[in-house]
């Protein structure tokens, strides 16, 4: 069986993560790695060939599908479009607000170039998005709740990071578990800001720094912190490398709503995910829709897709059959 | 808009679900149901003419889709592929091991009438077997759990209801608490039947029955009960109208996995339902694949599909625009 041929595009976390991930599919292999670094300096995780992004379109044959794994907030926006002319690509857009128009961008291009480009491939959005989608579907007459956590978020730390006083920092989000517990019993709570997540600090201080300031400016932080409970605990560095070097995240999408001619009967759809490294997890969904989107472009089908048009079957190595015989 | 005409065949607890969720989509609406009864001693539960199920052929006009809402056992095999020939029909085929003959049946008539045939649609098949897909293409190495309830089963109460001297029952399959918290927590446990699942009766004892015997009888019956810890309550008929009346039912469906270049990293995919009617849910998950079915259809699709050929958009009645920038 020929392997499907994996190139990733940018190698941060998420791109390491995708490496992992590809050497756990036999049905893969993983043929490059392009950066926009000088090439030498970039150590892959095992053997393989790293490449100046450059050199994109000299590799062409040796690139079944392109995963790219750059940020939302300069790199998607640009690199997708671009590179969807020329190759089937996976990318985890997250920037919910402006989905709709780098859908647009994305699908002219793989249309014109008659790829595949799947956008916004992760957990959420992606697999949360599903089970929205899925949930809504079957429950017409309900209530969606999506909680996110425990998990470290990125852009939280990097602001308390960016307060005067501030060495090191790591930020939580947590839910909370009486309104998680309301929405499980049907009472489909209305739930403020504040009543959904709490936010939990470490920080690591310069010597000589007022605590007391720092805390004060983290919980009074519009956006970020303000519409929250925050709890801020002053650590070493020592600590949070030894208790909070991880990347761990997850969250629960659930719904609730009501069957039976007067709406008697109540159902409640959970979803959850516990996940040890976000980027990793991450990084398993954009594989499995790289299988996908193969598949898709190698079935006559072109343009920029969500996980909303993947049926489930072109994610699985296995065949049709063997997915009737064992999973259904 | 033109509504999306549905068709039930077969009126029971299922069918009624049915009834019931196409009035929550007002994309739809109930143009027939069909019954191998007499039709004048159906009682519908809104307006909706009752033919016999013989006078199916002639109401092929005002059909879009037909819902089949037999058993598995006997009707189904048969019907499916029947109706097939001339109608898109969704059925919740849930005899797993007969799943690929089903199958094979099912498209022939379906890819010869131009059909398309939703088979084995539901909560299990159907919503389990999809999170089942999704978690083992997502986590690629990892271990698989499904736990069903707490919930009543039907073949267990019909069990019970057959031993001598019972005069009703009501079994209820119980997922062990101490076995999902081990999953929850990636200790990978090696489950046996036993310490997966309790069963709990309710029984009904005729006057002067041997309630000993019959507690002895519950407990050891092969298949049923017997590999199995079993509790045996005897109350009255009253008792179990009141307290036991209800069709609940629900379970988890979990994936375990490791991800990195050494399995550093845990994670913990879960999808549960809570339902307080059992048939009406189902009802839900079939009548959302209705309109899947017509759309793909229409789109020049034809044969027989399951859960895991259906890409989630069919589902729902947003457009994709609407999704995209609202559920993704």
């Amino acid at each position: 069986m020929e392997k499907i041929k994996i190139a990733i595009a940018g190698y941060g976390n998420l791109g390491k993560g995708v490496h992992c991930a590809v050497q756990q599919n036999n049905d893969m292999e993983l043929t490059a790695i392009f950066t926009r670094r000088e090439p030498q300096t970039v150590k892959p995780l095992s053997n393989v060939p790293v490449y100046h992004v450059d050199a994109l379109l000299e590799k062409k044959d040796e690139i079944d599908v392109l995963v790219l794994c750059g940020g939302s907030a300069t790199d998607l926006p640009k690199q997708t479009a671009e590179y969807a002319k020329y190759f089937n690509v996976v990318d985890s857009f997250d920037t919910h607000a402006k989905i709709p128009e780098h859908f647009e961008n994305v699908d002219r291009a793989a249309v014109e170039g008659g790829k595949i480009a799947l956008i916004s491939v992760g957990w959420d959005p992606g697999m949360f998005s599903l089970n929205r989608l899925y949930a809504s579907a079957v429950l017409r007459e309900g209530s969606d709740y999506t909680f996110w956590g425990k998990g470290v978020s990125q852009g939280h730390s990097d602001a308390i990071r960016r307060i005067s006083g501030v060495k090191n920092a790591k930020q939580y989000t947590i839910p909370v578990e009486s309104a998680l517990e309301s929405v499980r019993n049907c009472e489909n709570p209305e739930l403020s800001t504040r009543q959904k997540h709490t936010r939990e600090c470490f920080v690591v201080a310069e010597e000589g720094a007022d605590k007391a300031k720092i805390e004060s400016e983290i919980k009074n932080m519009p956006n970020y912190f303000a519409d929250y409970d925050t709890t801020v605990h002053f650590i070493t560095e020592e600590e949070l490398q030894r208790d909070h070097s991880g990347i761990p995240h997850g969250g629960f999408v659930l719904r609730t709503g009501k069957t039976g001619m007067s709406g008697e009967h109540n159902h409640v759809i959970e979803y959850s995910l516990k996940l040890d490294s976000n980027p990793e997890f991450t990084a398993c969904v954009l594989t499995a829709y790289a299988r996908a989107a193969l598949r898709m472009n190698k079935e006559g089908m072109r343009g920029c897709k969500t996980v909303f048009d993947v049926a489930p079957a072109y994610l699985s190595p296995f065949t049709a059959e063997e997915l009737r015989s064992k999973l259904l």
